[in-house]
């Protein structure tokens, strides 16, 4: 019988993941179908390869990325571990609990580059279209060589849809934006908080985005950051340079008037108001169509579509848990692929599914909505050999940071909580977030803070304008440093 | 027998030279085929419609646009005129010669705006696939109604493809730039001049783009402007703002070196570094793969697809003409289309785009590139009944415009030139062109400049921060004004 082949689209930490999951099977004897993973970046990494793009990249395709320098997690990194892979065992230490993106980057890269799944990723490949034929059941898969501008087309028994819901921005019209007489940009393109040092900041959003961008432009030198909510304000205890004012309602020129009838001059306006689920590459009877929520509807185990089956989707979720419900889903959606996991008929799959829409929408509070998706990652790990793994106590673990968050929007990440995998304690960082502001690897890595005789203080200096604030230069002289993988510095120690 | 169908992929400029070619036959008695005309955005006019939103627009698509606020043409009008419509006819009264982004979309949609055609556009509707069945000999067009999300497919003997190229960013690396503390953009997403008030600019590119936002932001406030060439300098008498250094070599953090040692710190960088054509809703065998020029290769008359003449490109050319090019194009294509002119075998057609490209090729001076284009255009005409205009003396006007541009980069838009339709010589702008901050419609059509009271000055106000150009509020007060299309003004009056 001719093998099954698996197209995986997208490299990131899910179609990662999936790979995993496939050598971990293949390293337990299974034979493996044939896999090819498709990914428009060049490297692996997905989201976590950070990028100075926007907009359009190279080769005219929409850039994944969306993060930006200086972005350090925003939840601790226990609660993301892979069940596993530890992070000391990565790193060979214990490291503090909120790590800067090039840390995280490296650990999740660092499972994979010892793997031999490497070989079935072809970089800077562009999925196109993917059609499914009901009378072979095949998917025929169109990709595009970005380099070669190239197109061609394979067939496979199975698609994994890999490629995030946080690359296209959902960006709201307001009256006024477009004779607004500064920059006007998305969180997806926000890329380095030097660039709002001396401005006053709007940021439309009350989420992750608006908190993060915010709190790092306030970091970096904004003189103000105001944060327009729609529904409610995020309620932090905000320093005074941060204001939270009800929605914008339109724009006089740099006046944004909200709706409280409060008014404020703004220099600069990001709009962090989410992203969509945007498969272009799909035909309509195979597209996710769903806000961003806990259990989008119409896939069964949160994963497969369930009018096909075939079609898996991972990482689709609303996430408090990231690369350990990654993994869950992978895992399980391998053990469906080889036959170890056979799934119900398409009536059990939608009334199973329903059940779980129904208990996400009974759910009401962060903690409760932790619960489920603990509930939710637990029901998946059962059937499948991932390995068992502390889902509840990282779950308080959660509910630890939330609580930390509230009592300290901008000195939470100063925090260490316990690995539920080696009951280590993280030590604490050597220097506190507000004041760390170099995020490489190797400074992260050091014993302790850099030296500041290592940063002459070129603030003084002619030819820098006066509203460059401060620290800069600081951060400027720390960023020459190389980066350089952490795994690969262990090689060669 | 049953009518033919046309697909035209765009309604910008050469989109709607094509319908209006149609009206014009429809106008002398011919029967029309059928045709659709498929826009992304919701309104026609494609670059012309600025739009204050970069990268992805709304709906996830690739926001078209590269305009930015305050853009004035940077050629003369009477060199854009269409031979069938001119500006004294759309405005009632002439006008000078380098109107701003709004007064020439007035003019381009006018003659539109009165067309039966406008029925055939479907509005928010992006081209998602172009398929070619030889044994039907019908072309297959898939598109996105973005609004509701969903993909439709029709049948067409015809598609033209008027997408335009310079949308699509060619953006380079440079060494360094992941690591540079300031926004980094390409032209294509470069809005508003204002946002760099203050700013040492560094801009890579010595073509039209580099040149006007280089100007630009010199007029609304820019401290400085760097420009960076790759082959050789624009070679203008810049005023001391202004400086041109050869190829930007690497970054180190806010420092740019350049090829010839020099070096300079900068705040932001735009890479004025041109476009790609780029068709990514089309096969391989289909696709126009071409560099900027005057004649690209594989098009009979610039526009046939000699591989499949059913498929029509306009306006791929590099470009001196614009809008009656566009027509030209437009009412040759119509009178293939309608059987009206014959296309020779594929053989005499690959002879005669062979014979132009090696023409183009063998031209060296700006000027041996204009009576190119010109002759291009001549050979265009003559078959069809576009009516007849003067060609060669626009070629004179565009030599002028080129003289008065090398004496004054920055005040050659301050000329008047004849138009070669109605023979006026355009009145004098009332305001220098340095001086004219509001880029309205209103503004520019109005008999005299906006009266200094009407613009209290802002500058000392509180609230306002101190590197703001004094300028500004200036241009902000004046841009309260609405916009009210000209042609609606004169059904009004």
């Amino acid at each position: 019988m001719k093998k099954q082949r698996i197209a995986i689209l997208g490299a990131g930490p899910s179609g990662l993941a999936q790979l995993r999951a496939f050598e971990a099977a293949a390293q337990t004897g299974a034979e493996l179908p044939e896999i090819v993973c498709y990914e428009k970046q060049s490297d692996l990494g997905g989201m976590w390869n950070y990028t100075w793009r926007t907009g359009l990249d190279a080769h005219g395709e929409p850039v994944h990325g969306s993060m930006y320098r200086y972005l350090w997690s925003n939840g601790p990194k226990e609660c993301l571990e892979f069940a596993d892979y530890s992070f000391e065992e990565h790193f060979g230490k214990p490291i503090a609990s909120y790590p800067p993106r090039a840390v995280l980057r490296d650990y999740i890269m660092g499972r994979v580059e010892k793997s031999d799944l490497r070989h079935c990723i072809r970089f800077n490949t562009a999925v196109q279209w993917v059609s499914y034929d009901e009378a072979t059941e095949k998917f025929s898969v169109t990709v595009r060589d970005v380099k070669a501008d190239a197109l061609s087309t394979e067939e496979f028994d199975y698609v994994v849809v890999a490629t995030g819901h946080f690359s296209t921005p959902n960006t709201p019209y307001f009256e006024g934006l477009e004779h607004f007489p500064g920059r006007v940009l998305h969180a997806h393109d926000f890329r380095d908080a030097c660039e709002f040092a001396g401005k006053d900041l709007l940021l439309v959003g009350s989420s992750y985005s608006a908190e993060d961008i915010g709190t790092q432009c306030h970091k970096y030198g904004a003189s103000s950051v105001t944060f327009s909510y729609r529904s409610a304000p995020m309620g932090y205890a905000w320093p005074e340079a941060f204001q939270e004012v009800p929605l914008l309602t339109r724009l006089d020129d740099r006046t944004a008037h909200f709706a409280d009838g409060s008014q404020r001059e703004v220099d600069a306006i990001i709009l962090c108001t989410g992203y969509q689920h945007h498969f272009p590459f799909l035909p309509d009877d195979l597209t996710l169509r769903t806000r961003n929520r806990l259990y989008p509807e119409n896939l069964y185990k949160g994963v497969f579509w369930i009018a096909n089956p075939k079609l898996i989707y991972l990482g689709m979720q609303d996430q408090y848990y990231t690369f350990n419900m990654f993994d869950a889903q992978a895992w399980y959606a391998r053990d469906v692929i080889l036959g170890r996991i056979a799934l119900p008929d398409a009536q059990a799959m939608a009334a199973d599914a329903a059940a779980w829409v129904q208990r996400e929408e009974a759910a009401r509070t962060p903690c409760q909505h932790i619960d489920f998706q603990a509930a939710y990652i637990r029901d998946l790990v059962g059937p499948t050999d991932y390995p068992e793994f502390d889902i509840e106590g990282m779950g308080q673990l959660f509910k630890e940071w939330k609580r930390d968050k509230q009592a300290d929007i901008l000195g939470y990440r100063n925090k260490s909580y316990r690995s539920t995998l080696t009951g280590t304690v993280a030590p604490p960082h050597h220097t506190p977030w507000m004041e760390a502001i170099d995020d490489s690897l190797d400074a992260f890595l050091a014993d302790g803070p850099a030296q500041p005789s290592a940063a002459p203080d070129k603030a003084t200096a002619p030819g820098l304008s006066q509203h460059r604030p401060l620290h800069q230069p600081l951060n400027v002289a720390l960023h020459k440093a190389p980066h350089k993988p952490a795994h690969q510095q262990r090689k060669a120690a």
